[in-house]
């Protein structure tokens, strides 16, 4: 597995490059905190955006969906694809409108897929998704049957090409607007969940394990 | 402005076509309520994805950065965009892997933009984003300076073809399923500030006002 991303023509950060991070370990833990990437591919020369989730495996992302989703089918057909990936961490509110900025951590990759057949790896991939989403939960739900991986379309796209763009700290100020009695710093956001809801068919005396009740991002180290 | 979007064929939603929502009342509270729109545009074949923020001002989103900004430069020259915006509203969680699921609200937006030449609308389209971002933060900081605003590049994109798509509510589950001693349910997901951070330089007696100690997303309404 890559321990660094090497910068090509289209992932060396260009704008704010003190921004830009290559190591896979920082490219890795944007994937595995977010939830959903925004997944861009080409049609008759217009770009689709399509929002999904993943998993991270290894080097390796990977995507599921049903056999009808086009988006999908045209990843596993190799479409050259762009992800993005995008974690905002703070409003930067500054003493000039002209410098308010966002604190976050982004990843964009390049790359290509491809249909995972493999019975094994299929299996696999669709539960590090669950697992990504909400880890702890494969080993409490009932597993995929046999049908329900047929059909079931999963791509694989590995990291090969991909970089990260990472702003942390206060705002950048004019020496001048420091003078001005106008408050300025950041605002961190946080995404939380809130009480969970159980659907209406939840057996008497079945409550929510403890990975949903105590769930957070990133997910706490077992 | 539109009050519904006529469904094209790049926005007509096919797969869970029960999700769609043509509306603008919808897509414009999906617009206002979030902070980044991934913005997705073809460079030789090529999908890129960049995250930005930006204003909806009626029918209308505006986009701005430095003149350098490749994809800003690629948007004011006309080129085709694809925009896409996601509120990640809870986990559903089924008693089946297969079922697993989210509750979200998205929009996608194809077009093309043009630059913002006239002064007064970028000065109002540059104040609409940090209005966007921080309702009420133009009212206490400093306005942008002619320079600064020639400087920036600010795009408009029209409104004219979008669909969003809205999943709510609890899992869809194989009826035999509801036998199974599992939790199944939401986990809703919020996204809320922490405790304002100052930035190290503010003056003595300044403290954050009233729309950061309590900012909010959906903003309240004034």
């Amino acid at each position: 597995m890559t321990a660094t991303f090497e910068p090509t023509a289209r992932t060396k950060v260009r704008r704010k490059a003190d921004r830009a991070r290559y190591d896979a370990g920082t490219v890795h833990a944007i994937f595995d905190e977010a939830l959903l990437a925004h997944v861009a591919f080409v049609v008759d020369g217009q770009p689709w955006i399509v929002p999904m989730t993943y998993a991270r495996v290894d080097g390796t992302l990977y995507f599921h969906g049903a056999r009808a989703n086009h988006a999908l089918k045209s990843l596993a057909a190799g479409a050259p694809v762009c992800i993005s990936v995008t974690l905002l961490d703070g409003l930067v509110l500054s003493r000039s409108s002209f410098h308010h900025s966002m604190n976050y951590r982004s990843v964009v990759a390049f790359g290509t897929g491809y249909e995972v057949v493999d019975p094994e790896e299929k299996l696999a991939a669709v539960q590090a998704v669950v697992e990504h989403v909400v880890p702890g939960n494969t080993s409490v739900v009932r597993a995929p049957t046999g049908a329900e991986l047929r059909t079931t379309l999963v791509v694989a796209v590995p990291l090969v090409e991909a970089s990260a763009k990472v702003r942390t700290g206060p705002p950048v100020e004019e020496p001048d607007d420091l003078a001005l009695p106008i408050w300025a710093g950041v605002l961190p956001l946080h995404t939380v969940p809130g009480e969970p809801v159980p659907d209406a068919d939840v057996l008497a005396g079945v409550t929510p394990p403890r990975h949903v009740t105590a769930y957070a991002r990133p997910a706490p180290v077992h």
